[in-house]
């Protein structure tokens, strides 16, 4: 019997979740409510663990070079890249350019009224994106937006 | 007459200092302390204003894509980086992604104790070192070893 391979744009991509870690994690909520609607619309997120409130004990059994692997190879299979960048992290700013630099299309999502920095809100890339959220279900719509023209 | 030019390696280099704007100004006096001496050691810092304590009301004036455009070209021109990442930040993560993709050499400096990202720490790349220091004094001294093998 033959077998029909469907593809819809935008369903099933390979996600690349980027959030503080060492930075901080008071929004660790908002990072599992985004990763968790990300996997309900049929999404792979290779970072899902990062969302997760155990990831620092989790990665701690890792070496500081196993880490950088991992992820940047996470970041070359990904389809796109979705950053909470509410939250100052050196991680989450390499990673954005990192991406970039791979032609992966970026959404950067801030709470409003926080200050983010100028080499992100400045930044103008075919692919890239800042939005800003009041609630998690409008940050939810933003993301539903940008990978529906990814 | 004749003009002779001699160039001494690691003298008079066009340099890129990095840091905290957004995310924290609270080690301002040691980014200032940093900037001080390597200009006493002859480099040009094209970003000398942002160890400055007014750089955020001198930069309100600027567009965020007129401030994007500009330290992305200083980076470009620059011959090596400097980054303090004691304070996590956005920006100092994507300037140190953009200047490795362009085969800057980076040099990063904590203070001892502070966490800094496994992105960076675990961050293997030709050019490219962290470096600890407990006294600003320490700080100077790991810059110099770094630019001499720039």
């Amino acid at each position: 019997m033959p077998t029909f391979v469907v593809n819809f744009p935008g369903i099933d991509m390979d996600l690349y979740f980027s959030c503080s870690l060492t930075g901080g994690r008071q929004d660790q909520p908002v990072y599992a409510a985004l990763v968790a609607h990300l996997e309900r619309l049929g999404h792979c997120v290779l970072t899902a663990h990062l969302a997760a409130p155990s990831v620092m004990a989790d990665d701690a059994g890792h070496s500081e070079t196993a880490v950088y692997d991992r992820d940047t190879a996470w970041l070359r299979q990904s389809e796109a890249v979705i950053a909470e960048v509410s939250t100052p992290s050196h991680g989450v700013g390499y990673e954005i350019a990192y991406a970039l630099e791979r032609g992966k299309p970026v959404l950067c999502l801030a709470r409003e009224g926080v200050r983010v920095s100028k080499m992100l809100t400045g930044l103008r890339a075919p692919g890239f994106e800042v939005g800003t959220y009041r609630t998690p279900t409008e940050a939810l719509a933003c993301m539903e937006a940008f990978l529906a023209r990814c």
